[in-house]
């Protein structure tokens, strides 16, 4: 019954099932996927996922599944793939598909040549539409998502593209070449596909063409697949905030979410250390005013809050490409503003809280000038972390709120504690 | 010249411009916008930004530039506009759009009802292909992104729906009725626009009909809208995980930025407050060891740390609908795991380090265990917090991360300087 459930089920359906089941059932449940279905489904589930049920398969399935595949659906699978198993599937494939896939292969997993596929529909620029009409239905199969042909040369240099709906909306006598629109938005397989979906975005596009350098027509990208890649750099990002690597097999091992995320966990211990060693440097004062260790941590946490908001905004202008270094000044004065601002109001009220609990007013104003030094340093490092990151072409997202919260954290101890010791002791 | 070039743009490049331009500048460049492309730009710019353009132009510049746009396109704006002008504009309208306008504004803004446009392009299925290519023709305009047509009866019920694909496959002579699909997903206005998201990448689709209970079509949502739904969707998690309430305009006044914090900020001073009265309790085991003081922020740190990427992780999952509720206890068996081996390898480390420094045994062990401790605490709190603001239907991605770090802080020194006093005094 369940098998036959399984049978009527779109693939992405069976993928989502996949992936809310655990370790145990899911692999019951791929049992009993039939296995003409595996590639199609192989294709839809998160990468985590996918490792699970690959390493459940033997080379003959997995090579049977493979065999569904069309090459660019194969260059998304074959990172996973067992090397055997690659080599293999090379072998069984014609020139013109092995070349295919050794290109799509070539491309770094952050370009367009990367996430294009083949199954393009090309037209000459001088036949009728009513040629057109009898071509597109003699063949095999019509393209998902195809809402324009590609109108090329003889050379396969791309000429223009026509839009299906001016096919229904002309006359079936019009040459191709008189309606086709040549000012389209085109791609290049270097490209990084952040920047095509960000374009896909902003044109409110269905289909592109990917061109090489000469303007030869290589492939086309879908709508489809730049949805899941606007998901996809939207989640890294958010987790490479919180210091994980890859998204993660909610019901994957322990020992695999251990490594997923012990760098993370090493480098924040190395950092509180850091911080740590420069509360040593004052344990004479802590000795002699206590209320120093009581209240050096409301220092230290705030500005690593106030630093890792700003961090957290930047970081999506730089992804959005509504900021550059280039506003560097701009921002700093801002941020500066708010933390002076910031710091001069909460500086005051933690000051005279300090003050009311304590019975020492000294011990307040130093409250409250730490506060506001430790936020200015959270807006500076807040800006400029991601900003400069940025300019040395390196993920802004990855790493900066360890390195914010390191600064924030000694630096407040710092700060804190040695005007303690400066002024009042 | 720069008007020129202006006048030339795509009006989402004219938005690019303005969002990444200083507010001076920015109104500048809107001045010299043509006022019959007003409309369409302010549809274009974040929210953030638009308003910062609304409140440049005065109450005739705007009705000038809604009139210019169709009604789920006002419906869009309406928000934004000063009550005066939206009441002249619903004047304005003849009855269907007055109507129409009305019933987007009624829906929540989270609601596939607000999303939804009506450009919708509707055939009977008792005619055939021919007929439908000549109503086509006929049309005073085609709308965009449309990949299907849809069927309905006289009473307007959707009965199926036509993809533009099989009216050019299929021979002129075909009857609609016999070549539509029956089965196509569609919407009700009451849906939530996430989910409805998650369906377009699901099924990859372009368009979807919108019905009502009665299944009368009354709208349809487009791949184009969804696109910038799943971006904002995920900006949204990642801007409330940082404790910021809305996207910010880069180029703000300090005091709009200060609104948009403050919040977050106050929440932060209060529970960091709690946490140093909890270590308040313990200043005199401090004051026999002050090396406490210079420990304690180790402990706190890691457990923060770690709850926020358990936290983050089920965010995301709850975002893509992989996990719920009900998989609470297998999640905080795996979370507790990892705790348990983060805290027996890294308290090891840690507790061995505070031997060497301090030369102190016990130190050591009381080190070990309150990081293991703390870590467990972090797990469970970074399972529950999510998972039961989910279940109570609020937001999961706002306000858990300052609750966790509030629970690790407090939590993380009262078991330290508690077990330090217990066994070390
Ligand atoms: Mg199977
Ligand atoms: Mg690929
Ligand atoms: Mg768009
Ligand atoms: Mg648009
Ligand atoms: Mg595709
Ligand atoms: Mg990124
Ligand atoms: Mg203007
Ligand atoms: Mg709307
Ligand atoms: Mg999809
Ligand atoms: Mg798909
Ligand atoms: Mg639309
Ligand atoms: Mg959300
Ligand atoms: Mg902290």
């Amino acid at each position: 019954a369940l098998q036959h459930k399984l049978d009527q089920l779109h693939p992405a359906d069976v993928a989502y099932i996949l992936e809310s089941l655990r370790l145990d059932d899911r692999l019951m449940v791929w049992d009993l996927v039939k296995a003409e279905r595996d590639g199609e489904i192989l294709l839809e589930v998160s990468d985590a996922v996918r490792q699970t049920l690959i390493a459940d398969m033997d080379s003959e399935e997995l090579l049977a599944a493979a065999e569904q595949l069309n090459t660019d659906e194969l260059a998304d699978l074959a990172p996973d793939l067992p090397k055997d198993v690659l080599q293999d599937l090379m072998y069984s494939l014609d020139t013109q598909h092995r070349e295919r896939l050794q290109s799509a292969l070539s491309y770094p997993e952050d370009t367009v040549g990367a996430i294009m596929d083949f199954d393009i529909v090309t037209i000459r620029d001088d036949i009728t539409l009513e040629v057109v009409l009898r071509y597109l239905r003699r063949l095999p199969k019509f393209p998902d998502h195809t809402d324009k042909l590609f109108v090329i040369n003889r050379d396969d240099i791309l000429q223009g593209v026509l839009p299906l709906k001016r096919i229904i909306l002309n006359d079936p006598e019009t040459r191709v070449g008189d309606i086709m629109s040549t000012d389209a938005v085109v791609f290049h397989p270097e490209d990084m596909s952040d920047q095509a979906a960000m374009a896909f975005e902003r044109y409110d596009l269905v289909t592109a063409p990917v061109v090489d350098n000469n303007r030869k027509l290589v492939g086309r990208i879908t709508v489809d697949t730049v949805m899941d890649i606007i998901r996809e750099e939207a989640e890294a990002d958010m987790l490479s905030l919180a210091g994980l690597r890859e998204e993660e097999d909610f019901f994957a091992s322990i020992w695999k979410s251990v490594q997923n995320r012990w760098a993370w966990l090493a480098i924040n211990l190395v950092t509180a250390l850091v911080a740590s060693r420069v509360i040593g440097l004052f344990e004479g004062s802590i000795e002699k005013i206590v209320a120093l260790a009581a209240l050096m941590p409301i220092v230290a946490g705030i500005g690593g809050n106030s630093g890792n908001q700003t961090t957290t905004m930047i970081v999506r202008g730089l992804a959005l490409g509504q900021i550059s270094g280039y506003h560097m000044k701009a921002l700093l004065k801002k941020e500066m503003g708010v933390a002076l601002l910031n710091g001069l109001v909460w500086g005051s009220v933690l000051g005279m809280i300090a003050y009311l609990l304590y019975k020492n007013a000294a011990l307040g104003v130093v409250m409250m000038s730490a506060m506001t030094l430790n936020l200015l340093l959270a807006a500076i490092i807040g800006v400029v972390i991601p900003l400069v990151m940025n300019k040395l072409d390196r993920d802004p997202a990855v790493g900066s709120s360890v390195l914010i919260t390191a600064i924030t954290d000694s630096g407040g101890f710092l700060i804190f504690l040695g005007l303690a010791t400066l002024f009042l002791l």
